[in-house]
């Protein structure tokens, strides 16, 4: 019945677990892989096979206690299962395993905002809860507040705040903003952190440190527990919300626009995650690199100038938003204005002059929180959907950023790729975001993709620079790149690992973190 | 020689130990007890008797690589040992130790601000750096950063972060602008945590979260490595500063200054720590009770008008301050003044208002980054220099505020004790600070006010209150009251610690974490 079978686990082992669980969560939320609905499971978007990540199973409970009692199972039986909220992060691996064979758990039924509170400006959200579903719930109940989106409209709000993903509003850092967890643990027990684990205590999602040590973030990017609920601080409507844009006519001027920025960052000026997006980000909202070239490789310089000039994007774009008071952001927009005019050719822009741009329109529509989901033009640029995020971490400065675009970009055109990139300072770094696109049916260019990531990590690395997060099939050699000290901090994921899994059946492999004895090399 | 040995160490294997010891740090600095300076590592104000937390001896390395050794000889010879940074937390117990006979591991010798960033606003700070040089080290440099200091001057930027301290200018949340770790683990491995585990990554204070889980608060309030590291973000020092102070006049307007303020706190129009104190916090600045009253138990309501009248104190006193471009901050004061004029009888005063008044000057000095001692006048409250500090975390409404006034103040008054307490409002939440203060050469009183503690434990437990930080003789009570889903946190910690420092030599009891078998009813 089952092509693939988690590692190390027998057919009759398999299915007994599976019989198992159906008696949990009912027959058909146990999806096994001669179900059609399994496909629905795969990471179709990576540059490698689909089946070098292909889940065994998929099993979707409806609630906590219908996750306690799989996690039991799958403990008992010793099932890998490999936790999903939403399952959207398509740049990454979407809602695939680490490893062929693994037993999809999916959240994506327990959906319901189970609180807002707006005298103290927090939620409360169960892992199914999509950034959409998330934002009606507010409008719906006209509430004050505003939630922080991905630029992935479909994505959710735990799965992007676990994997340290970001937004554009003034409440960006997702896990900065999250306060509270509650956890399944490898044994099916329950756990809550902070001050969730004290009886009665309202102060779940207020106050983050509780008593002892600080935990939650040794849940996210990990794989020590299923996460069924988080807090979540939320951003109050501002009286007022002006979303800006400056266009920059040279490549070079990266240079000093970060330079430039990052004060204004510092001083809370610009309170929100201030995004610096290349020409071709935004060009793939009104052409396709098809348009402009038939034959392979990276598109010339003089080809980008014309795109340029055709649709007036700048060679690099710079959005960001003011909040607050209205006069609060009339002061301080004088200061944003002084600052970029001090680039020569800089083009400052507001929203009443760029009515009906799509690139203006979905920037501020992120920057107040309201998802969409233009930003998947992205895939028309190439067709074919294939697309990997290669994300770098460097400090905000004018050199690193002109360092790493210059370095990435080279290594992309060698491999023949176009650079679609962008920068996002956060509070003293700047993640670099190179959107890899590739044609997914062309077996040629995926596998050139593939390679052009491995050396990606490979040369940043060998500057220093460190990628944030990854795609399934990058995770072993991301964290391999972390080994200073003789590989201590993987030793230390690992050594917890055994702690609180010690039969190891939690998302095996995630973020490079394998239970003892199974190791990337032995991967089936 | 030793008095006292660590529990379950014979006096040969310590001796031994602290030869080993010797040879790595000097002979001078392993302080053993017949040495007169160990009295400088005793908790000399809690309620219970010095003894119980007598330290066997302190080692005091001045190097990393000479923490790693003596990590390294503790675990071959099974020694405890009790790290401190600066040891000056003096209310919740001091450099003592948690139980009679543990070694001090002291790093007060590392002394250095290893480096501050001016552009990027981050400092990197060794364990043994005091508040005053680090504010000194600023000052000398004529570096445009403020430092953010606990109200205790005496204290230390590390230690402080490390338990869950709170300081008064915007960047007072500790923890929050803490960025990169370096940790001595229980084997004398080093690890550096997030960036820091990058080779030649120069992100280690610049992006907290680096790859994989974000694990720098597993090493806070616990007992799973040393830290000798730490990456901070520093503020900005801004154009304008308004400290200003608001006076009320009844007890019961602490409900609707709560509910006022909680807003201009979501808003972030007041970006610093909110402190709402007490009329005796602020009375130990100009009297004693001694003046007032020479029997036994609080002073009664009619006392306390007597004094909020002789000395233009309101019985509660907010303090807050506005920072920014000059423009902005009188814009959001507008707002503010408005927002407490509704409150009848406030007096709203600023600086100019009460020159010299020394109540008034070390709060806006504390919401600068100044360090200082002024605090420290209620010690002469009573006098004898016993206290204690009670510190419940609750929302940050009225109603939490009124109820646990009421509760805790009943509490003390059974006791005889004064409230002597303030309200420090976080992001969404608010620490309520009680000084438990007593005469220490009074057994009957120091008696008393353990009594009394251990009470506020369990009615704040009750209803549903629990304490974010403690002194070493309540650390097992408190933590037992973190005990939802079968005390599934504690056993979490407990695991970790296992994992982490299987022998057990790391500060065992911190926090309420105990090494396996080893539990606080079998304490010495």
């Amino acid at each position: 019945m089952n092509a693939k079978l988690p590692r190390g686990v027998s057919k009759e082992q398999f299915a007994s677990a599976m019989n198992a669980m159906r008696k949990v969560v009912g027959n058909q939320w146990v999806i096994v892989d001669d179900n059609p609905l399994i496909a629905g499971y795969m990471d179709t978007y990576s540059a490698a096979p689909v089946s070098s990540t292909a889940a065994s199973a998929a099993v979707c409970p409806a609630s906590v206690e219908e996750v306690q009692q799989i996690v039991k199972i799958a403990h008992s039986h010793r099932i890998p299962i490999w936790s999903i909220a939403t399952g959207r992060n398509f740049a990454y691996g979407g809602p695939a395993p680490r490893s062929a064979g693994q037993v999809v758990l999916d959240l994506r039924r327990m959906n319901r905002v189970l609180e807002v509170n707006t005298e103290l400006g927090y939620a409360i959200v169960e892992p199914g809860v999509g950034y959409v579903d998330f934002y009606n719930y507010m409008q719906k109940h006209k509430l004050p507040y505003w939630i922080d989106c991905a630029a992935n409209g479909m994505g959710g709000v735990m799965g992007n705040t676990l994997d340290h993903g970001v937004g554009y509003t003034a409440y960006g850092d997702h896990l900065l903003m999250q306060c509270g967890m509650e956890v399944v643990m490898s044994d099916g027990s329950l756990m809550r952190t902070g001050m969730g684990a004290l009886p009665n205590s309202t102060c779940f999602p207020l106050y983050k440190y509780g008593y002892g040590p600080y935990i939650d973030g040794l849940f996210t990017q990990s794989n020590f527990g299923v996460v069924t609920k988080i807090g979540l601080w939320l951003m109050p409507e501002p009286p007022a919300f002006k979303p800006f844009k400056v266009q920059f006519e040279s490549e070079d001027d990266l240079y000093q626009a970060t330079e430039l920025m990052l004060p204004l960052k510092i001083n809370m000026i610009i309170p929100n995650a201030a995004i610096t997006t290349h020409l071709l980000w935004e060009a793939s909202l009104f052409t396709t690199k098809h348009e402009w070239s038939s034959g392979p490789g990276a598109l010339p310089q003089s080809t980008l100038r014309r795109i340029a000039e055709k649709f007036d994007i700048g060679m690099w774009n710079f959005y960001a938003a003011l909040y607050g008071m209205p006069e609060v952001v009339e002061e301080n927009w004088k200061l944003v204005e002084a600052t970029f005019q001090k680039i020569k050719g800089a083009k400052i822009i507001l929203g009443e002059d760029r009515k009906g741009d799509p690139s203006f329109d979905y920037r501020a529509r992120l920057m107040r929180g309201e998802p969409n989901l233009t930003e998947f033009s992205l895939l028309n640029w190439v067709g074919g959907g294939g697309h990997i995020n290669f994300s770098p971490i460097s400090p905000a400065s004018g050199d690193d950023a002109m360092k790493q675009f210059h370095m990435i970009r080279q290594v992309c055109e060698k491999y023949g790729f176009d650079y679609i990139g962008e920068f996002v300072i956060g509070w003293r770094e700047q993640h670099h975001i190179l959107m890899l696109m590739f044609n997914r049916y062309d077996a040629d260019e995926s596998k050139r993709a593939h390679d052009c990531f491995a050396q990606l990590i490979d040369d940043a690395a060998a500057q220093g620079y460190g990628e944030y997060r990854t795609n399934l099939h990058f995770m072993d050699a991301i964290a391999e790149t972390y080994n200073a000290n003789d590989g201590a901090l993987l030793k230390m994921h690992r050594r917890v690992k055994r702690a609180l899994d010690p039969a190891g059946i939690l998302a095996p492999g995630k973020n490079g973190i394998w239970p003892i004895g199974e190791t990337p090399e032995t991967e089936s």
